[in-house]
């Protein structure tokens, strides 16, 4: 099969790396607008050529969306005009309006919406890794409103490259991927924004930054022209856990104001029964 | 050597294990009131004898407490009460108070102040790890109030446990963990505990939980027993960071509420400056 990934980024290189490694690609055409990106992804084998995207298009079988967001918004109406029989997917992290903007393309049922549930802090093709996907969840949205042959085709890729498939509705996807992932980046941009402001004295966190800091603030080294889009488009449902979680810090604030350390105790239980999930 | 560890949880045993496997001590006496620890300790080779305190400081050329705070406030004086020679050393998280507690104790020079800066969100004998503290910082506080030959073999521990040692007097030292470490496990109880009340799809959150959310949530797991007394030790510092972390989390609220999004880069910019400190 001859796939194109349009961003050949952290997530599209290494899903690149992966089909080729496992054989489920033939050749993987890159497209890619930022010139030093493209010039990384050849020079690593992550990618056989890198084309314009409407001459990749043509000649591909499956065309994978893997930029920001936005980007993914703006080109897969045109790009799926240009489609015959190709399949094209997205990886990105919000969905409900995306899907709704295409809601009525004659070409519908050649998308599959998705969304892998793996990525690290790091971004471009010199970050992108080769079979990172193993074992992790990756969610299919709206399924029934893609063709069976697409849909069949992107369940086979994901099978590949080793993930456990969830399928539900763009809605119910916003409004997970808000508490499981994008209020976590929220809280360590802001973590990080913390420590910055107050501690003057770099070098001391840096020697005493032990495992416990280091892994609440390593999302915030994450790239703002992936996670602005990312805002934007799930705005009110980040808002809402956004202030769920102010609320919750402000039960902490209030407990140390009062010495109220029984209360404490309580917050820190409950908190605990995380455990029950994350083992 | 003949080492005792008062409290053969995490940090104490992953001390005595790593003491043992490295020659630094003959002989590790375990000391603990949670008679399930005691055996456990033995049981998994830890410890070579479980004694009462006071038999095995009498025995003991050192003596490790490695309890949680309030336990180690309240035995420190009485420990240093039957010292001769011994040396004693604490590995507390938090050390104005505790400092400030034996400032006048006549024993006061056989105490090192210490703050190995490693541990894991799990607890008790069966979580010690053997070797887990190379390359990681350790804190030793007010070195002058220590006598000579005390803080050397104290240094020498940290060294055979592969530890780098920074020196800071113990004020410096609580605002710093408040940065570094105190926040950090706030802010993750309370993630834990907005997921909690607001993500009624426990399944989902397992299933879509990736390395991100895992990372910022993984301290959430943390036991009350230890991070109350922390808490409560070092309540200033960590109300003051608290305070600023609520601050910089409403100015992410209010660039949504606003749709600023020009903001909204400015504020995750700069978050991404904690590169510089945090490779």
């Amino acid at each position: 099969m001859r796939v194109t990934i349009i961003g050949v980024g952290l997530i599209g290189g290494s899903i690149a790396l992966t089909l080729k490694s496992r054989k489920f690609a033939d050749q993987v055409i890159g497209v890619d607008a930022n010139t030093i990106h493209a010039e990384k992804a050849i020079e690593l084998g992550i990618v056989d050529i890198m084309l314009p995207w409407k001459e990749a298009v043509k000649m591909s079988d499956m065309i994978i969306l893997a930029t920001p967001i936005d980007v993914t918004e703006s080109m897969l109406p045109a790009l799926l005009e240009m489609c015959n029989n190709q399949i094209v997917l997205d990886v990105g992290s919000t969905k409900k309006n995306l899907c709704e903007k295409i809601e009525r393309n004659s070409k519908r049922g050649r998308f599959v919406a998705t969304h892998p549930m793996w990525g690290t802090e790091f971004s471009g093709p010199q970050s992108a890794l080769n079979c990172p996907f193993d074992e992790k969840a990756t969610v299919i949205c709206d399924r029934e409103k893609s063709d069976p042959d697409a849909l069949e085709k992107v369940e086979q890729l994901y099978k590949v490259l080793g993930m456990k498939i969830i399928y539900m509705n763009s809605d119910e996807h916003d409004l997970h991927v808000a508490y499981v992932s994008h209020i976590s980046h929220i809280t360590s941009f802001a973590l990080a924004n913390t420590v910055l402001e107050k501690e003057k004295e770099e070098d001391t966190i840096f020697g005493l930054a032990s495992g416990g800091f280091e892994s609440t603030v390593r999302l915030a080294k994450s790239n703002p022209s992936m996670w602005i889009p990312i805002f934007m488009q799930n705005r009110e449902n980040v808002l809402d856990v956004l202030n769920e979680h102010i609320a919750q810090l402000r039960k902490f604030k209030t407990c140390l104001e009062k010495e109220n350390y029984e209360y404490l105790g309580e917050l820190i239980n409950r908190a605990n029964e995380i455990r029950r999930i994350l083992k």
